[in-house]
């Protein structure tokens, strides 16, 4: 990685745990970090992950090799055209949003070179949030998806990639539609559904809950300012997700209904095998 | 407590572990087991956990002080009958049902004393089954649920809930109907959720799943005789629920068809805050 100066947009979570890894894995590289709150700064910079932090986004990405957009998705659109103008030529762009349609498309009508912009998502992270939760082995075998497209540069997506292997991430490459229909499927829904688990319980149902329930609802303890942008911007297959979900508790609903034993034995021992087969 | 003689009818996970717990904290008390396999007895008895196995039910009771119904709760019905003859007339019974409607009406149905039946549901698991999963400290911190009714003895009460308390169990009294409504709520109706967000899900999906996935759908690899024993019994809770779920995914549906950025965080930032609250 040739990346000399590195601009990370937004010092939370994952743009901490960037700054961090990036310390250990690139030696010589120094790194700016952007954040509308001084508090914010002032934190990343006393945790040692970044070197210098602005409150301007354009004052953070001048002169950046590598430009990281780690903001909530729904800013995205807001900070790229702020910092367009002081962007280098050679610079490159990615971010860590959980969407990536919108966000590959506001890149291509923000960004004066949008072939060098590659949509990736970082699959790590946590339900906790802030820069004090920061940890540099964040990414250790995590996956990461790319979303190229057909304008996207082989040697900036080859750049990007190796970025993410760098900081111990296996790559996967997925068209924008697909990474937000998939990821939609297995992220965004139980995400929702985690939170509806929370608010349809009592306070006495609740006072009972068990490690599963903890466990099942883990998530919901997630940002809601986050995850706002996320269920927003992906929800047409969030709808279609809720929709299936549905189909299936009807499945479920149907052989309780019949007293059908084998049935729901059947319904559950698949999803059991196919959920142990995943460790 | 001056149980001398203990029987565990069912020695997987819970039964097992029970064996483990009583033997470190109830010194010079014989355990007997039963269970419908050899194999699973010779496990039991290579691990130390019982002392003497029958595959006979009524074998296994014989002289008993406590005896404790570990098998899926669909079992129960069927066990119960045949235990009976060979049952003392001081005999207390219990069981670790997570269903107890049933459960008690089928004591009060079968057993000579049901004045000596305390329906019991510790709350304590995992997704693994098996003897060679059991833990002498399964129990330790985890709450026990007691359903008494107006026809338990309150000595043969206070017996059971202190046998829990020894295992290092925290006690609760519900009534069986209570039980079962906030179980079906905050444990029942989870279950078959994790079981449909696998069950919803494409072989692609899948393989993208990150850790959020994982945690939210741990319970659904548990076993599925057990579960489809649990959810049938609790069928009309577990209805409720479904119900309760469906209305707060399609207020979702709502705020998101408006693209109600507000709503959806402060419905996101509620469930956030109450899960956070429970650690």
């Amino acid at each position: 990685m040739d990346a000399r100066r590195i601009s990370i947009l937004g010092v939370g979570l994952l743009g901490g745990s960037i700054g961090l890894a990036v310390r250990s894995a690139i030696k010589g590289c120094s790194i700016v970090g952007y954040g509308h709150r001084t508090s914010t700064l002032e934190a990343a910079l006393k945790r040692g992950v970044i070197d210098e932090g602005f409150d301007k986004v354009d004052r953070a990405v001048e002169g950046a090799d590598l430009v990281i957009l780690c903001t909530p998705v729904g800013t995205f659109n807001g900070l790229l055209p702020l910092m367009t103008p002081a962007l280098t030529a050679t610079a490159i762009v990615t971010d860590v949003g959980s969407t990536k349609r919108s966000v590959v498309r506001w890149a291509n009508e923000h960004l004066p070179r949008p072939e060098r912009f590659v949509g990736s998502h970082p699959m790590a992270g946590s339900e906790k949030r802030g820069v004090e939760f920061a940890r540099a082995d964040l990414f250790q075998n995590a996956v990461c998806l790319t979303t190229p497209t057909a304008e996207t540069d082989g040697q900036v997506l080859e750049t990007v990639e190796r970025f993410w292997r760098l900081l111990g991430m296996r790559l996967t490459r997925l068209s924008p539609d697909e990474h937000d229909r998939l990821i939609g499927r297995v992220s965004h829904l139980p995400h929702a559904v985690a939170a509806a688990l929370v608010a349809m319980q009592s306070d006495a149902s609740l006072g009972l809950a068990g490690k599963g329930f903890m466990d099942a609802t883990r998530i919901a303890g997630g940002d809601g300012g986050l995850w706002r942008d996320i269920l927003v911007d992906n929800r047409d297959n969030v709808r279609e997700g809720i929709e299936q979900l549905k189909g299936q508790l009807d499945r479920l609903l149907g052989l309780l209904e019949k007293e059908d034993g084998i049935g729901v034995e059947e319904w559950l021992s698949a999803a059991a095998e196919r959920r142990a087969g995943m460790g």
